[in-house]
């Protein structure tokens, strides 16, 4: 007897489950239900193809029902949404959303692969033409519809998330006058606020207008376009909305059904896809995973671990018992001349578990190159680590900068899969030759300054130490007169390295000397000859001027 | 009493050496002595330099004396060579090479970081004018100064190891017409033979000339320049000759000294890069290391390794035990429009080690995006995986490509570092968004090909079984006829993967398929369809039509 497997959802996790499966096996009968009008689409890249970069709307969709039955002898019904699990009789109930007609659809081995959907808010003229969202190719569709007979000139997106950013990106791109409106203090989320910062000020270099810390109260129609009310009381106008607040998974079919959710309405699945019900399994942005630092229960919807986890349950559910591992939610998003990457934990998911700084975990922030600075076209990139106190166990790495980002977070991201700390870090051979990296590259570099603070050579202060500053601080610039001269955080004294061993009789042991320079590297120098004369009390600024002016 | 380190040779393990030094203590006395001319000058630098890459020669000097003294508080002395070690009285024999004056400076602990030297084979003609090698700043001011001096317009490269490919790179991008005679029937030794055809294909794309497997036997003046008479017989004209043949470590020093040597002359260094004798270290391309791999004993002369291990031996010259964990051997080359890059061990250095493919290893071969594929820009790069057979632990990696490539070795060698076996890979979390990387990533992608073919879901075929071909094989393309009748393989057998399910009956069980695509995706969709369906024998091409068109 043929067994037979239904599939509800035909994109990242339900089309890789279902390739997966026929590859496994020419037996089993592969059903996909589909509510939308693709399967197979690269949501990831809907975005682009709005800003131009993708201007092929066929690009986007990887594979089409019929392929899918001609190569992989799959069927998928589009337009088909499943409205009921029943898990008792192993069937489901699917409505043809083109005929309205509901039918049955039994099964042997059942795979929710749902995704999430984003929120839609209950604000006031959230339904206003002009308001979009960005999570389908009928989506994109309407966007570039109403920016095709639309002349317009303004453009908000509501939601400093990775899409918001990209959508950002990309109407500014088309020569929109763009705004972004974020209720936290920061844009993406997975980044901490200083490293943010950086984005901040680049998104508002490009002439991008950041509203943060604010939220929407009410959409109304005016006479041009239209307005959006903030929390705080101000207005935007603007001629088009994009809402990428965030999202929920789609699993109230599988909770109406007695599958197990969690608080954020997320599947609780076993390290083998299995939902708590026989037979029934979920992938993707739909379920519940394992945080990969911290054994904790959480939910990370990116598209890596949906297509992995529907491989991974396709095998199962022909028998086999592999694990998923967990994800770490390493991530990247390419934002304006920036790219901004993160894995692992930040400091603010630290914080809310109770982790105290300088006590639970430690941080280290450096500038570094994407290159052999000699080699022409390196580029700076900010890297921050996180590590476990005790063991020098990495909790999480973040990254911004123009070049190379992706390749130092995923080293980071790898190193963690491994459980590897600090130390490891200093041993990773990162293929070198001048165009690629540096013979000590920037991982090697992060491992090398928090194995310093580990061990006492070194010390930073929190990066607005600049604006809090202590009674007893010095700001100390040991960059040359001529960089001094040029800009300068105001109050710091100017010492130059190559001068301070002959002049430290200036300095005063009472003091704390925080030291800068231009990008951390000479304060690191002047710092230890400061600790090595037995000054009791020095830091260093951590990025030294190239991060302050960059947050400027 | 002040401690006094007396550090021989001041480049990469020389000078970053020195540097921690004094970020650890501002109580030794540190002193280098450095034969040529320069001290932490950027070696990696200098065909780039000679290419024009790099045009400001002051961006290759990374410090000076004069800057090691005020920044550091190190004495430096170029053009001192130490011609002997003392070591019962802890001294070393220095000569002045300006004034030719010798003299003895004691030390308290002695740092040997001599580097190694291009090997100048005796060759009749050996010392003509014209014939340079590439190791220092001088080298590379004295082959700028032949350029600008002699209108030539030919140039020949010995050695088609990394460094002579970057200088046939350099030299043809200053117009030169620029062969490369290798005496191997390759180029880039840490690639195996298949992937380097890669490069070979390429270079020749590029208009230079490519001799593999010959030898230089004698070089003679000519009217018009030089002639290079090759071991074959064949002669090749040419203006100026680079040898790039491979380093010797500069040993000799330590070997009267009576210190430790390996039989390639390399220092042997305990684990915290001490040398047989007390208070004697050494690091850098001197030094014999652990293979990470294997934990051999080996020689492996790159930049990270020396800065690495150089500050390594400072912590341990002031007390510390830290331990230098061996090294993979992770390189990379940018070769004309291609990067070749490799980590841990190949095929021949296994097979020479006696070990056999399909018991004691494995391999896999792949073509992959640099990212996502509907995103702009995505290169296509060959990526070969190496892996214990028993274990699936990772034995070497490499790749060959335009983009992305310095990227996926990294995470092959970090992945290694850890010990890392193939299901590991299929873990990763490479950051994904379209512009940077795909959802299961080139990586991921290796490691679920080589979990399939150990496994025993998929089976590769050699690279070169269309020139070998078997008696009962049968060649199956299963591209659309489109695509088959562009350009084929002769021989090949057309059934579109789509059609090969209704098409079985025209498949005979006895033979062996071989299947082949474009890249080799569908080839396994088309191998899966064969095995599911009991076809006994069923093997794909490696790297399908993509590799065999790029060797041809
Ligand atoms: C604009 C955008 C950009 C993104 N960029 C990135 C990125 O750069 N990197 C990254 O990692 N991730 C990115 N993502 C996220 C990524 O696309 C998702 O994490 C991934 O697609 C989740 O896979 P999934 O299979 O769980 O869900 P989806 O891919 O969303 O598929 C779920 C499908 O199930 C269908 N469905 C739901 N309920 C039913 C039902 N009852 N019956 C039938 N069908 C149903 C839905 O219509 C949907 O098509 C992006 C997403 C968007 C929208
Ligand atoms: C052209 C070129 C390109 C390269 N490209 C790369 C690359 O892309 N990636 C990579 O990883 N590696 C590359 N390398 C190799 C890398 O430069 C070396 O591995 C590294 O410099 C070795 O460091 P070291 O300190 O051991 O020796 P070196 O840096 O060579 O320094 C040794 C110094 O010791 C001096 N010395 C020797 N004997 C004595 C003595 N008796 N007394 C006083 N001084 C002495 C020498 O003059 C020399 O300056 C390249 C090398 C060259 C030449
Ligand atoms: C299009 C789609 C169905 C393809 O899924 P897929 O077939 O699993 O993926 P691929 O086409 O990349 O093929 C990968 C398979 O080929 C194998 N493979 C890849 N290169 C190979 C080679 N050179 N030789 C042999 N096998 C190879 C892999 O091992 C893998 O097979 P396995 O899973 O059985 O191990 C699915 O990715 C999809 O729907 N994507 C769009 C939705 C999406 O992911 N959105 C979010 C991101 S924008
Ligand atoms: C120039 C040279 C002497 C510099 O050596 P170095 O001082 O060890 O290296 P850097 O200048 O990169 O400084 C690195 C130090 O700064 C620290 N550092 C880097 N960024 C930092 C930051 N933002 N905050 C604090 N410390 C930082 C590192 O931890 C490291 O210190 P440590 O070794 O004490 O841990 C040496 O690299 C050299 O001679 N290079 C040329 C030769 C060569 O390498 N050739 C082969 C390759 S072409």
């Amino acid at each position: 007897m043929k067994e037979k497997i239904v599939i509800i959802g035909g994109v990242a996790g339900g089309a890789s489950a279902a390739a997966r499966l026929r590859r496994l096996s020419e037996e089993c009968e592969i059903k996909i239900f589909e509510r939308g009008d693709y399967i197979s689409y690269a949501n990831c890249g809907l975005p682009y193809h709005i800003g131009g970069a993708i201007p092929d709307r066929r690009a986007l969709l990887l594979q089409t029902p019929q392929r899918m039955k001609e190569r992989y002898n799959v069927d998928v019904k589009v337009h088909h949404e499943v409205t009921q699990i029943l898990p008792q009789e192993k069937k489901v109930k699917i409505r043809d959303l083109t005929s309205g007609q509901e039918f049955f659809e039994s099964y042997d081995k059942l795979v929710i692969a749902t995704g999430s959907s984003p929120i839609v808010p209950p604000i006031p003229g959230i339904d206003l033409p002009g308001i979009f969202q960005v999570w389908t190719v009928p989506d994109t569709d309407r966007i570039k519809e109403y920016l095709a007979e639309h002349p317009i000139k303004r453009a908000a997106v509501i939601g400093g998330g990775f899409i918001g950013l990209e959508m950002a990106e990309n109407l500014h791109a088309l020569g929109l006058d763009v705004s972004i409106v974020e209720m936290a203090d920061q844009v993406m989320a997975p980044l901490d606020y200083e490293m943010a910062k950086l984005l901040h000020s680049n998104i508002q270099k490009n002439n991008v207008s950041l509203l943060l810390g604010d939220g929407v109260k009410e959409f109304q129609k005016t006479q041009e376009g239209l307005r959006i009310v903030l929390a705080s009381g101000a207005a935007l106008e603007t001629d088009m909305v994009i809402l990428a607040i965030g999202v929920r998974p789609n699993s109230k079919i599988a909770a109406d059904a007695g599958i197990a959710l969690n608080a954020r309405g997320g599947i609780i699945v076993d390290a083998g896809m299995r939902t708590g019900i026989q037979d029934i399994f979920a992938v993707g942005d739909v379920v519940e995973v394992e945080d990969f630092v911290d054994g904790e229960r959480t939910m990370i919807p990116l598209a890596g671990p949906a297509n992995k986890q529907g491989r991974l349950a396709a095998d199962n559910l022909l028998g086999a018992r592999e694990e998923y591992a967990g994800t770490q939610g390493t991530s990247i998003a390419k934002v304006f001349d920036l790219c901004a990457a993160a894995t692992g934990h930040n400091e603010k998911q630290l914080q809310k578990q109770g982790k105290i700084k300088g006590k639970d975990y430690d941080t280290v922030m450096i500038v570094q190159n994407s290159h052999a600075t000699y080699y022409p076209g390196a580029k700076q990139m900010f890297l921050k680590l996180i590590y476990e106190m005790d063991t020098g166990r990495l909790l999480g790495g973040q990254a911004v900068g123009s070049d190379g980002v992706d390749k130092r977070i995923d080293a980071l991201s790898i190193a963690m899969r491994f459980g590897g700390g600090v130390d490891d870090l200093t041993r990773l051979e990162i293929a070198y030759a001048p165009p690629f990296a540096s013979a000590k590259d920037a991982v090697n570099m992060l491992g090398f300054v928090a194995q310093n603070a580990r061990r006492g050579l070194v010390k930073f202060v929190p990066w607005n130490i600049t604006e809090t500053k202590e009674e007893n601080m010095v700001l100390l610039d040991v960059r040359t007169p001529g960089e001094y001269a040029e800009f300068r955080i105001p109050g710091a004294v100017n010492i130059p390295l190559d001068e301070l061993r002959s002049r430290l009789g200036e300095l005063e042991r009472e003091k704390h000397y925080v030291v800068i320079c231009a990008v951390g590297v000479r304060a690191y120098l002047a710092a230890r000859i400061l600790s090595n004369n037995a000054f009791p009390q020095v830091s260093i600024y951590p990025g030294g001027m190239t991060y302050y002016r960059a947050i400027q």
